[in-house]
């Protein structure tokens, strides 16, 4: 092996208000040996970091939560590097949950194979869970028609900087508005990434800036934050509007909101509005057209993917606070070989 | 005509807390006459009371807001009395916006001719808005599948009445849970109208009785209040539930609220929720079904309409105040002549 030590980084306590370096150590650790039929050893390429990451330390998801003294959950790029599993052979690539560490001993059913695919690093970006989501949240859930007025916030992160994209490449005519928190953000994602038009969340009321920008009302609304931004959306949908809601990064790092929006249910009942939560795992029967369209818009030129890639495990920490803090453009991961 | 006047009752002012008896006032107006072409007179003989009049007070919804000054507007059924129009005879009954008065003149357009049923109060309840918001709301916006567990509020009132009965009638082995006002309602909602289960929201808590009752968790919930019971409700949702968003009479009746429920948006992602708005009129492709379904369950028992007929359109403020204050059981109307 390349390394006698498996780097591992733990979670040392649940942050109770906005997640620091201090909740995080690096450690070093035996690296796991796959003893049970079925079991698989890999090795850690990219970390993928998520804004869901932060949600997991608060309590059950989707999925368990991170409890102090565990290593810090994350799914990755692996490849094999040894096999109790006629399924699993070495140099294979495979996603699954590694955690941020070196070395995983994961259950053969708990890795999913990757396609050969260069850069590998786009199956975490545009033919992964960012991808995924933004195409399945957008068509599936959004359900936008020509001509109508899509809005999105965290538009530059790594699902934002691909829901525009797909939008422009999917439903003709389409108006795509961005929201960010910087000046240049907001002018990047219109050089970089189709948005007609951005609103700085940080200097502009967003409420006020919808009403000029898009005075002919939101049609569908890409929620990637909840909060004030959804509020503001709210006021200014159309009947018949569809939120898709995919996440609540704005309510992740710090202490849980002791109210939600203003206008729910009200707004929700006079216009009509369809307010949906989805995740991407929840379309498989649509996953082999999704990645087959996404392939297509890549190779066209359509969507222009944008990695954001940090190198080194032991900035993961770093690399995931900066992500809270908006650092990120277009899907954040690190590098860790 | 029966009568030298009409009476009419006005608005006072709009009321920006509770609704009284001081925010209406019966005056005494001409009789109108039909002088368009196309106009007809109607004469009003059941007026609709509904938790929506009283939003129409505080601004547009779905219809324009009605202003101090005004009669009040109200829907009703009513008996032509003078026709300018070809498709109107005198003797037809009508449903349409007549207020709250017992003389109006509408262009044809406005009404919708009504068939010959006995009681003919029930094109007002179970075959009228009432009906048919319970019906579209609960099957075609909550989609309740077999097995599930499904919660109304408001449970006792003109629509719960019905979306209880509606559920044992069209899906198997549902379980149906009511929240009400009284330990009354409580009682009468589980005797006469097929409620499994009821919770007095004015003396239990609401989440804490939910999780008694109902272990297993609430795959769609009926939503006619908002507030603190919807908040109650999105924490013991189960994944994929609907919530069929109908209405919020809580917050119709004061100051609007400063904030929404919590859990907004969090809980809708991680338990990829719907929350859908609806008026019964978006239906209008399935209204013939939906008026044959109601009338098979009319006629075979499996729906007992509860209607509470109040006399005298001097009680018409009355009525609407006590039905704010929850006093009704069923459809409530007011009975002119």
């Amino acid at each position: 092996m390349a390394d006698a030590v498996n780097r591992q980084i733990q979670l040392v306590e649940t942050p109770k208000g906005k997640l620091g370096p201090e909740h995080f150590k690096l450690a070093d650790a035996t690296i796991p040996v796959p003893s049970k039929d079925g079991d698989v050893q890999v090795r850690t390429r990219y970390i993928s970091l998520d804004a869901a990451n932060r949600a997991w330390m608060q309590g059950a998801t989707y999925r368990d939560a991170v409890e102090a003294g565990q290593v810090m959950a994350g799914g990755a790029i692996a490849e094999v590097t040894a096999s109790n599993d006629a399924g699993f052979k070495v140099g294979d690539r495979v996603f699954a949950d590694t955690g941020w560490q070196d070395y995983a001993v994961l259950p053969a059913k708990a890795l999913q194979k990757l396609p050969a695919l260069e850069p590998e690093t786009h199956l975490m970006s545009v033919y992964g869970v960012a991808g995924l989501t933004a195409y399945f949240g957008l068509l599936n859930v959004g359900q936008p028609k020509a001509g109508e007025t899509i809005l999105i916030s965290a538009a530059a992160g790594s699902v934002g900087s691909l829901v525009s994209q797909i939008a422009k490449a999917a439903v003709p005519d389409v108006t795509v508005i961005g929201i960010a928190g910087s000046d240049e953000k907001c002018q990047w994602i219109q050089d970089e990434l189709g948005y007609d038009a951005a609103i700085n969340y940080k200097t502009q009321p967003v409420y006020k800036a919808l009403k000029e920008i898009a005075p002919q009302g939101i049609d569908v609304y890409f929620d990637n934050v909840g909060g004030d931004i959804l509020e503001a959306a709210l006021f200014r949908m159309n009947l018949f509007g569809r939120i898709a809601c995919c996440g609540a990064v704005s309510q992740y790092d710090g202490a849980p909101p002791s109210s939600g929006p203003r206008g729910i249910p009200g707004l929700i009942v006079t216009k009509r509005l369809t307010l949906r939560g989805f995740i991407m795992s929840d379309f498989p029967d649509e996953r082999e057209k999704a990645l087959s369209d996404l392939q297509g818009w890549v190779a066209s030129g359509k969507i222009n993917v944008k990695e954001d890639i940090i190198e080194g495990l032991e900035n993961t920490p770093a690399a995931l606070i900066g992500l809270l803090a908006g650092d990120n453009r277009g899907k954040r991961m690190v590098k860790v070989i």
